[in-house]
């Protein structure tokens, strides 16, 4: 065992519909297990990696964040495509790797997680979109949901929209954006903060469906958030349509790594 | 039997690589195989109905278009409901439906048709699009690219891009338009023609691939196409990024159902 291991943080993408979430579980198929399970292909004893985002099941992926520690010193490049080689044919793959210091942690390091949230108005169940969004079969005023999504903006206790078996000790927590957008008949939801109670993003989304709907005032969703208690929260919208875009960190790891000139390669 | 057999055109989206293409066969599941045993559900012998576009297997559509004759005087919105309904759990969904003339027909009637070809440019695998695009592991120009393209705008002898297999009588098309686009790592490319060759579209891509990586200069293409040779056209594109987008009849039946007031329903 050499005293000195490089690591590594590693872009992952990943159909969250064919995972039983991020964490490594006994049985099901999760993504940390995979990963687990490729980097045991590369070297015999890689402890197991830490994730920016705990996805749940069936929760997407654009830009999760995960840090490794390797025994060798592998060119990034090279890593990425030794992981993606063994991660075959499971819907996950590595899109950029960089080395990093030892005192990166994919999870404590992140200064910001974003997540995307994709609802597509129409009657007509979801073809190509299937496990990709979530349908629902009316009109939604985004303008509304925009609007009183801005009460969620800040600092605040958001008991109302964590589930119940959050493990967070705080409730509390700096919610940064959220912003509601409309595209034909899609609906996208984005919102970024340092980081998230259980649930939260999925709670957030359909609590705003029903200001969308015409079911609730605008103003309700300032009231759920008053009354810090989870049964004020709308119904909790599938994890279909949830994406975990990306995570920021200072400096960026993957943009360090290009412009040292370390690969010019495609990710 | 009725006299009178009120005709429908149906708006029709699918995944195309649940299907081994559009044209019914005995044993492998097609969409119009589909589309007849739903059709059977609502009404005993119903002929087989006809579409604008008989897409490969692995082709998606956005908007295919058919139509079919019924006995009884459905609403559209009731006999897309209906359809959709018999059509789960498989990915075809009837998103819009609309009542026409007995003269309209969904393939003769078709004044033009639109497809879309999707390049995503990584070296990783794909994940969450893997079957709905081509991944192409360089770096295309698309400026390159869409100046070839403008070769193949017009009245042409398309022998070059059509499969051997093709069955039409005449080599002899006129497309009206090839873009090609870039935004992020995807390049699009969007063909417009009232009608096509068998295959036309993948040889246009697999060939202006050729461009786009800098293997072939752009001129390459007008001497494809004056070679009128099969042997001369760029490798084939796979089916995973093709969708036929649309079809555009004149008057529009679906924009003309709506102007109605039939229904203000959701798709």
């Amino acid at each position: 065992m050499p005293a000195y291991m490089p690591r590594y943080a590693l872009k992952i993408e990943y159909d969250g519909g064919h995972f039983a979430g991020w964490q490594k579980q006994d049985g099901p198929l999760t993504v940390q297990g995979a990963m687990h399970e490729a980097l045991g292909r590369l070297e015999a004893g890689v402890p197991v990696i830490s994730a920016a985002g705990r996805t749940d099941a069936g929760v997407h992926a654009l830009g999760q964040v995960a840090h490794c520690d390797m025994e060798k010193d592998w060119t990034p490049f090279r890593l990425a495509q030794a992981l993606n080689y063994h991660l075959k044919p499971l819907p996950v793959a590595i899109v950029d790797a960089a080395s990093v210091p030892d005192d990166f942690h994919a999870r404590f390091s992140a200064k910001e997680r974003r997540y995307h949230y994709r609802i597509v108005c129409r009657r007509a169940p979801l073809t190509i979109d299937g496990g990709f969004a979530w349908r629902v079969p009316r009109r939604l005023d985004a303008g509304a949901m925009h609007s009183a999504a801005q009460y969620l903006v800040g600092r605040h206790d958001f008991t109302t929209f964590r589930a119940s078996e959050c493990q967070a000790r705080s409730p509390v927590r700096t919610v940064d954006a959220v912003d509601v957008a409309a595209s034909g008949s899609d609906v996208s939801i984005s919102v970024r903060a340092r980081s998230f109670l259980h649930n939260q993003v999925r709670s957030f989304v359909g609590t705003l469906e029903r200001i969308g709907a015409g079911a609730w005032p605008p103003e309700r969703v300032l009231d759920a958030l008053m009354a810090r208690d989870r049964a004020a929260c709308g119904p909790l919208a599938p994890p279909d349509g949830l994406y975990l875009a990306g995570v920021r960190y200072e400096p960026d790891p993957f943009r360090d790594e290009r412009a040292q000139g370390g690969q010019g390669n495609l990710p």
